[in-house]
């Protein structure tokens, strides 16, 4: 039986990026967010969801660049550090002894601990209200080599990327195998 | 250490969204997409990637409104099929014997049978190049009524949601909770 329950949930799952970019003085600044995903395969984008309030939005204004960095189950502490204080009034990536790294292709920073790191041009900024989507280009992503299988794969789950869980408000891990994708359906094909 | 992949990996965990529209028929159609998230917390808005050659481009363009079903894991054959074939070729409903309802606030049915449904209408179109960005408002979220909690919270791992690993093209159940947000990273606030 259906429930109405209003407009209150989110979606799930929800990626948890954290987001890099250089602020006024230069100094690298990360901050966690989850309302975003990929926006398009050419060219290939992304999209991130984020408030005026937040010091990231002034970065991201003036500089158009960003790098999305996915964090491994054992940065989760960090990572909820990065989304509860502002880059206005403590040095994050200090406090957390995580290592930025000048972006190679944008004016931005990733982090050189975590295991997956997009680097990504505005391309486009769309007001709607409470949050504005800025849309990325992706430049290129970097990842751990520890975690590419044999066929060159980033192994997800191996990584141990975190995932979030927007209703319990918590982190999750990525879970077990159900089935391949363009493949389970195809029973159902009229023949 | 880390290595340059170029641009052909996505941002990991997608969800698995099914979009419920009305074709030029008035036919109910669902196609499955998984580049999409929340896009803003007011007015509460998604955003779905749509190739212009998916017949749910033209409904969309049409009738400016859409659902957003999520499945949970024993649907991921009938989904899986729902991203192989065009409705303009086959009655996917009628071929999973899935049952649309008509959606109470927009023009677009929604997936009985699917433990959560977004009513949407759409109030942005972004043209992003392979993909064209639908952001929609959320006008009503249905739910199983089976998983919710006593506080009136939707588990979506006890609804074992479907979520999507592009890399290896496969689909993962919900993993297992890490850490609370919001509340883990306290530790590195300065005092």
């Amino acid at each position: 039986m259906k429930q109405s329950i209003g407009v209150s949930e989110r979606l799930f799952p929800c990626p948890v990026m954290v987001v890099g970019t250089y602020d006024e003085h230069g100094e690298p600044n990360v901050a966690t967010l989850s309302w975003g995903s990929t926006a398009s395969s050419g060219p290939q984008s992304v999209s991130i969801a984020v408030r005026p309030s937040r010091y990231t939005f002034e970065a991201l204004q003036r500089t158009k660049a960003f790098t999305v960095n996915l964090p491994s189950i054992e940065h989760a502490a960090a990572v909820d550090y990065f989304g509860i204080v502002s880059g206005r009034d403590e040095h994050k990536l200090e406090a957390t002894q995580l290592t930025p790294v000048r972006g190679e292709f944008v004016d931005a920073p990733y982090i050189a601990e975590f295991p997956f790191c997009m680097e990504c041009k505005v391309t486009h900024v769309i007001d709607l209200g409470v949050h504005s989507l800025f849309i990325g280009a992706v430049q290129d992503i970097k990842v751990d080599e520890t975690f590419m299988n044999d066929q060159g794969i980033f192994m997800w789950k191996a990584a141990k990327i975190l995932t979030f869980d927007s209703t319990l408000r918590a982190y999750r891990a990525p879970g077990e195998l159900i089935g391949d994708a363009f493949s389970i359906g195809k029973k159902y094909i009229a023949t």
